[in-house]
């Protein structure tokens, strides 16, 4: 998962190893899959996915948007659509980004398989081997996967409690420049971050917007969560103040279901156009039957008060984890997100997480461990935990559980410690370190 | 579409213009693509797209199998899935495929977003700019939009009424090894072939795929239209013979509907791994629900049943279209399809498709000319004519609006030549020229 493994397209065992494309080694398995295999019994309370709550979407909506499908328009459903998507949901898409402020044209709507698609899309017209993209650090993990799988780097930019820290992208920004990099895109998630679950501040969306339009770079803004709020709404899209320089990715698959596979891009004009091209050779069309099955739930349903139903569970589930982290491990450092899936946890500096996590497996509890979610080896010593899938009550017990692994780490740690040789690493520090506001 | 068409990443009215990524020059609009717009407009006889003809597919059977999707799997339909597809529907690919003759593993099928995106997937996976991807002359449009997508290049191998020649294989790669070309794969459509509606020889399967394992070339193997045969069924799938050094590409959207957007690989053991990955970059997981609904279809319906319906259906328009060529335009060319959806049209030498397809839509009717087919220009003199679409009764006037389009270019032609400047184009031929077996 960092940038420091090395490459492996393959063995010798496959007859076909030096045929691969040098980027096919910029795709490697995780490191902690074949865990992940393990933490997905039953008995073990997963904090490690990103799976949305999808039990709290009635089964009569679906099942009154599906029926109008097959019966009113069957033959459409079936068939091949416009590389572009259908006419009807782009315009409902309109509508659902006009809810961040978001104001544009149907013509620069290109409905893709999930807003995973677009990013693909938008990475394969845009990078170059060798090209940079600029992402928060830390970011999302299969973002960063497509980067490499098209041989980009990314690097990345310091976050605190507002979001990307705007000082630090200048400084990104020269330091490639001066490096001779060719930097792409800055690829980010303004409101409520995968992993970190914090939101960049309306001031710094406007710096951030000026530093890159004064560099030359385009922002890919990815916003799946964005009407996932809990308490007050996120600021606006940073598209609704830049047009031309701004990819805005959107999905039905947080506000509806994921296994539809329906998000879109918002892109300028030309690039749309690119995008339309790109979709048609991955894919021909995306399926005319999700986007129907879509269209006409938005038609039929009230899809407002649906978010409205998704916020409500979300937040319960975030006060659970909240509360089950101040009750069972006080003295650690946790973000508080105010909307999405997801909580950063940090511990002391001389923990390890993903060295811990077998460990935490055996307790019957995972959790994703911080350095998946950095290009160069940072969060060490950090956690994504997700609040978005398990019950409040499972969430409580893999509060608990996980309390038992990191005390029992921190104990062990500090026996040994004081005997001498791992003294020294109790001042190490790795990665993000975001101020204690639980 | 041809590769003589010089790359246009972009005009310098796009601000981005500078940030595209090389492989994106590879992406262009299709030249005939406005006109095919108007040709949308339902006065116009289509013979010129790849729709199948969704509509002898019962509703009820489709209700069916949503309903049960929707009512018994809800959950599990709308959430994310595996990267490599369901197992219950990769088992059940194997029921699929074993009508073709082949034996394999579950675990070696991966589900993509159609068989386009294996396609696209595949060439991700191997090609790096410059590569070679040997193809049929004619070959897929969209396929030869993915290889160069990839910045690889397309060779042609010429073809005749079994499909391609294995002598002309030898030596396309005998060039291509002399001028120091890296080859990749074959590509190639062995059944109803995708535009010819030929098919490979049993004993050019064998020979083609010993040919390929001497020089050490991947075969692709895309059978969209294998099951769809007229009278009898085409020789067992080369994947039947040859485990490892093909990777085979499946669909739904011609046995049951393109609007799913469900195809699959089937492809040696490091290669679908590596399928795997690539499949979780570009989207995560294939539609859960679309996996599903497909899953209750085939355990609920006749699916063989239904195929046959197809065969029929498809069977009576490839008559439709061949009484009226004989009728309408005697003294043509055309290949004699016994399955899939393409008849290829060849015209006398001197007269050119592209440049009279303005005048055909005028006429109310439209094809695909034969350049689209070509990455060397070849195909002036010919034409796809598709017969998965439109009635019979539509066909039949479809091709008597096309004969009154070519009966005037001809004496049109004819006037002319005789008094002298173009009679020197009476001699010319471009592209194949398959015999007359019309």
């Amino acid at each position: 998962m960092t940038a420091a493994t090395p490459p492996n397209p393959g063995t010798n065992l496959d007859p076909w190893y030096s045929h691969y494309a040098a980027r096919t080694a910029g795709l490697s398995v995780s490191e902690v899959r074949a865990l992940f295999a393990v933490a997905s019994r039953p008995e073990v309370v997963s904090l490690a996915g990103g799976m949305p709550n999808v039990s709290a979407l009635p089964q009569e909506l679906v099942e009154t948007a599906v029926m109008r499908t097959v019966r009113d328009q069957g033959p459409v459903a079936l068939q091949y659509g416009s590389g572009q998507g259908t006419p009807r949901l782009r315009e409902q898409i309109l509508d659902v980004m006009s809810l961040e402020g978001i104001h544009a044209s149907v013509d620069d709507v290109v409905v893709t398989t999930g807003s995973q698609h677009a990013l693909e899309l938008v990475s394969k017209l845009f990078l170059d081997p060798g090209d940079v993209v600029i992402a928060e650090g830390p970011s999302y993990v299969t973002a960063m996967v497509v980067f490499r799988s098209f041989q980009a780097e990314v690097a990345h930019v310091a976050m605190d409690e507002h979001g990307l820290i705007p000082e630090s992208l200048r400084e990104t920004i020269a330091n490639l420049k001066r490096a001779g990099k060719r930097l792409k895109f800055l690829y980010t998630i303004p409101s409520f971050q995968n992993p970190m679950g914090v939101t960049l501040s309306w001031q710094r969306r406007m710096e951030v917007l000026e530093i890159a339009r004064a560099n030359d770079i385009l922002v890919i803004e990815d916003n799946p969560y964005g009407l996932l709020y809990f308490d007050q709404a996120p600021p606006h899209a940073m598209r609704s103040l830049e047009e031309d320089g701004v990819v805005y990715l959107g999905t039905f698959s947080k506000t509806l279901a994921p296994g539809l596979r329906v998000g879109w891009a918002l892109a300028p004009h030309a690039i749309r156009e690119k995008l339309i091209l790109a979709n048609e050779a991955a894919v021909l069309s995306p399926s005319s039957f999700a986007q129907i099955v879509i269209s006409e739930y938005l038609a039929s349903a009230d899809w407002r008060g649906q978010i409205d139903v998704f916020r409500s569970s979300y937040k319960e589930r975030r006060d659970a984890m909240l509360t089950a982290l101040k009750e069972h491990l006080p003295g650690l450092h946790w973000t508080v997100p105010n909307g999405g899936f997801y909580v950063w946890l940090t511990m002391p500096g001389h923990l390890d997480s993903k060295a811990m996590l077998p460990r935490a497996v055996k307790e019957l509890v995972a959790y994703t461990p911080g350095t998946a979610f950095f290009a160069d080896g940072g969060g060490r010593n950090a956690m994504r935990l997700s609040f978005c899938y398990p019950t409040p009550e499972f969430i409580r017990e893999g509060v608990r559980r996980l309390a038992t692994v990191i005390n029992g780490e921190l104990s062990l740690l500090n026996e040994f410690s004081q005997t001498g040789p791992l003294s020294i690493q109790t001042e190490e520090r790795q990665g993000v370190l975001p101020p204690n506001v639980g």
